[in-house]
């Protein structure tokens, strides 16, 4: 494998898995008031367009991350909204 | 320019532009203890490795998504490891 497509891979495994300790860490704490409705809004209409847009261009790995990243940022959306300030 | 295109354009400009409101809520209310430091750590780190990655490939649309990204999510890793809880 390329030293190139080695980065790619650890950036998209970065990006995708960080969103996993905000889940553990809102969960535990059940609060959320620190945490921007308007970001998660917005991010999660972002990873569902990317989501389409990896799916009409039949690209695995956008598939894959992004559908990773969406059921995480909507965990955290949804953590906004029921978790009252 | 294809409807699919314009997807991912609106996908990029989304997922970039999200982490705006977080910066300038994190800013007015100074408190950052619901945002997660293993999220903004790792996340940094990724969006940091696909800058890399796009200015290996010299793709432009990478390079200027992911260098904004990575301002934006620098400053709110900033702003956590400086806003006491």
């Amino acid at each position: 494998m390329e030293p190139v497509t080695l980065i790619g891979l650890a950036a998209g495994f970065c990006t995708t898995i960080a969103f996993l300790p905000q889940v553990l860490h809102t969960w535990k704490t059940k609060s959320a008031k620190d945490l921007s409705l308007g970001m998660y809004s917005i991010f999660c209409t972002g990873v569902v367009l990317w989501l389409v847009y990896g799916i009409v261009v039949k690209d695995i790995p956008l598939i894959l991350a992004n559908g990773i990243t969406m059921v995480l940022a909507l965990i955290i959306l949804y953590f906004k909204l029921t978790f009252k300030d």
